[in-house]
């Protein structure tokens, strides 16, 4: 075994116990192709992770450990589920030690320092290695991330919503003054820690908006759109809160140009994604449902447009952890690594 | 008693066993003018309400009985929470009989007779008394309410779009050809038949569009919308559905005119709905939720503009069987029989 | 106006931010004979009630004052929605001044001072005033409710265990020393506190049992199994959490004596509860489900003997913040005030 | 890969259209030695599998076939996730072609063919088939299942009780004639069929009891408990429906006897379990939930004995639709055909 041992990937975890970090554990642990090394919590230094996370028992048998005992430079990439800020505080070490760097909080993602520190408020500690990172949204970016030294992995909504774009302001087909992306997510989102709103009692049976005003991804997403766009982009981003565990469905309305109104949308779709393993163009007339993504790395796509006016309407869905986390951060790494794609993210989505 | 049951409204209800019929049996049964003389239903002749309904026993001791035996002729007023097309078939005789009529279905919601066959794949038997009949939005309609003879109740959606829109069209503040309403309904809305999609091993811990290519509310919403504008309007209307019970949230996005840029929207919402005992108008700042609403007939709205650019976000919230079908239903019968609008419909909402 | 208000109940709730606390407010808020003076939330001082809670909207005006500034004293009756602890502290100052006391929590359930200091981990501060207070479980103990100054409101597992248990202990027609209750409740049970295990992700779609090995309403349920037994009682008894918001549903074992094998066990508890308003009988086959009393007051019970075997089975439903909490409270106000016992809760269950 | 594929083995399913199919399919998908070669639905002839369940979009490309389009005769093995009575009506067939047969419904269930017929209402119509076929629980009788041509999957309620008193019953450690299952199941476990006990707004935010006065599942349990106790055996079952999608708990209450109050329960159940890779027996002290299982073949089992006294209580855990029927079905599969058991059944469970 010890051959193969010593052409597995070492994974290191920093903080761990969240929900980004229980996800990570249970793509990595099925991954044939990784070894994972450590996993650290200075509160829950010393507890098996399978005391935290039952549904590990018999699968990973690694105890939480504190930064400075988890060997961390030992790693051939680490990943940080960790809040935002950290990342960034501890990548330098890392990288002067040859370790790739995976962050799924926000250090990375924004490339405008003071949008971050705005969003964030906190500066940005390493901009030079920022300039450097890639975002981590293969469908968009897999040459960069192939040759980055540190990812920053999309935020959730980002991902479905640059996803569902990315066709249309490629072929600058739409009004980019007026996107909206009212957005719905599974209450996972929002993360692990004990907070009244996210309560059982609070969230279940119940549907309401938040963050109307401002919300990080928000800048997030119209820095991508810029970007694919090569100017000035107007977004309406309405996230919403969903009484299901995970799950995010994206509903996306855009004008269609004068000039571009005899596309063939659903074409252009199946032709932009038709190599991309996780992308799924769903068939003219299907409209997909946040389950039949459940707990796999798959992304569906829904094009339609009622009465062959103006108006498209982009229906997305994929499950927040795993396209939307921690299932993009393994194919990350699998790109890294010069892994095929779907290495370890095969799983089919668990319906009903 | 004989004195005080003589200046009760007698109320039957056609078709009583849906969820609609329920909710009718429940308000109706804490209503302080209202004596309920009969329920019908073929299949369920002879079965007390409360052996279908347990939350019933001790406050509704009613039979099913058909129809024929209802003698529904003596009722003051006759509910019908029945399939599109019964009421048409009976609102003559009742007529005939001096009863007024209230229709839970799509009968008399729409004054195209051509649009109404298209979409409910029918002919209307009565455009005579359709053309008399009123809307049942008494927010927008009242004194047409009160001089009717039969009354069509509103759709949910349409209810929630219709009083989320109404400001803004009557004043032609904003692009009507481009109106957007994102509606998100909880599996009530589907009501009581038995389909697969709407099994809780289904809907549960799930979130889908649905109709995106057409559905019967979208015409009714937009014959009222064009009503309100005085010309044509053009509404993209996506409706999607919640895993959770009761609840209604729709998120309608409007473009505001170059002309209109200076109006104080908030203001506006609030004088348009100042004297409406069931329509709440959110501070400005606060988003709604529908547990806020859920069991009770108020409607809440929240008016929002983010980054006081020219797009308007309109947040409506209703409980789809209250205010979305069976309140509302009981409010426009209060108008009928000029009681004060709020008569048992005081209920607060449920929370948590 | 004045006339009226001065023969209503002055009520005030000391500690109103959590559940019980505002399903107090929305019971009392439509209680004909009572009028809400003061509600404290020493955090929450000067917020309005309706800001926290948005279904009290147009239904309570009141603002969260400090304890100090509540003029408690000047109230008929005071709620208190604390943690365990609070109202002893306050009750002497409070009954020299005249006004009655209900506590939610657990200080005045126990008896047996012991007990309570080895389950809440406090001395109990005034056990005379324990000695002269009832346990408000009017079903059982009416009459002292009604001489009483200060009601222990019962827990919300003790209520459906003892009053689906009663009529065989006070009948001696059970073993009772190996009494099994296998309780299922919703989350609210577990109030508003953030906490981790009650978030919707980490509830939701799951199910589990808890305080297997020793649980608070244990002891009380013994406490009060042995006053109707006039002895030891064996009770094993396993709470579990069920992905619901409101609901308890009890499972009970009891193994018939061999000399009341012949007995009419559902004959016995219609006949025991036969002038109860709040404790509804189902008929012979008939199961019972938690939403059919939900946000309501009643109690249902269902007695079954498989087989006409010795093991009989009592299935008990409530709506814990209701009959088990807040609406029982409301119905001990009534007793103490010599008001019909159902006044202010009438309330028809919510279904669906 | 031809060399490969002759080596995987063949299989078949009838009726793959339920949930116990569509379970099949994501399991048998992702297989390493199953080639899925047919899948039978009359009404579904020429349906892609994945129109019906999108999760197989990309995994499964099988169209759904008539059974006799099916060349079922060239399976290894057939499954039938059929109705009961289907599979005993083919089985005859497919043997006489060298194919094994695993039937997730209750023709092989029952030894008894007298308690068969009453309880699902037709004559066993191969009684000489169902003497040599073995009942499909592995820990139970794995050397039987190996050996037989004709397995029946147990129920999915019987595997959690069976696994939760066979230490129990196999050491004569109990009462056996008083022994008690309080079982709670997600609402998968009724299948598919449209039905309005099952919709969303009925089943969800509740909790009921169902089948008290008898139900399929108890003569099975009884038939193999009394094979495990070598007697005749008294059994109180109530079986509940619990808002979730998938999930089982059951809490068992067994009576220690007195002459085996000394012995170590926890113990025992390890040892009796320590080499079965799918039953986990937790620490002493810790205390099961569903989800720490979901999606998975995991059972886990907690042994609690408050306050050392005589009363067991044993907490059990599965996924329904997997180790309660489609995981234990491939489980039988690896068995039939010399497999390690774990094959393409490592999944970690999905947890949040």
């Amino acid at each position: 075994m010890a051959t193969h041992s010593d052409t597995r990937i070492k994974v290191g975890i920093v903080g761990g116990t969240g929900y980004t970090g229980v996800e990570l554990l249970r793509l990595l642990s099925q991954h044939p192709q990784v070894e994972l090394v450590a996993i650290t919590s200075r509160k829950e230094d010393g507890v098996p992770v399978s005391d935290m996370y039952p549904n590990l028992r018999g699968h990973v048998d690694l105890k939480f450990s504190t930064p400075e005992n988890a060997n961390l430079e030992q790693c051939d990439v680490v990943f940080f589920a960790t809040p935002h800020g950290v990342a960034m505080s501890q990548v330098e070490r890392l990288l002067e030690a040859g370790v790739r760097v995976i962050d799924l909080a926000a250090d990375f993602r924004l490339q405008d320092t003071d949008v971050f520190q705005k969003w964030y408020k906190m500066e940005h500690s390493c901009p030079d290695i920022l300039s450097q990172s890639a975002y981590g949204l293969p469908e968009l970016l897999r040459d960069k991330i192939a040759q980055a030294k540190v990812i920053g992995n999309p935020g959730c909504y980002p991902t479905t919503v640059l996803l569902g774009l990315a066709p249309l302001l490629e072929g600058a087909l739409v009004d980019t003054q007026h996107l909206i992306a009212d957005c719905k997510s599974g209450v996972s989102g929002a993360g692990k820690g004990a907070s009244v709103p996210n309560l059982f009692a609070e969230a279940s049976d119940n549907f309401k908006a938040y963050g109307v005003s401002g919300h990080r991804h928000h800048p997030e997403i119209v820095e991508q759109l810029q970007r694919l766009a090569g100017g000035p982009v107007g977004l309406t981003f309405v996230p919403h809160l969903v009484p299901m565990i995970r799950g995010m469905f994206s509903t996306i309305y855009a004008r269609i140009k004068p000039e571009a109104m005899d596309t063939d949308f659903q074409a252009l779709y199946e032709q932009r994604y038709a190599k991309e393993a996780f992308v799924d163009v769903l068939p003219a007339g299907t409209l997909p449902e946040t389950r039949s993504v459940r707990a796999s790395n798959q992304l569906r796509i829904s094009v339609q447009r009622p009465g062959n006016g103006d108006q498209l309407i982009i229906l997305v869905v994929q499950d927040n952890l795993v396209k939307g986390a921690s299932g993009q951060a393994v194919q990350n790494m699998n790109i890294l690594f010069g892994l095929p794609e779907q290495t370890g993210l095969k799983h089919v989505a668990i319906l009903p």
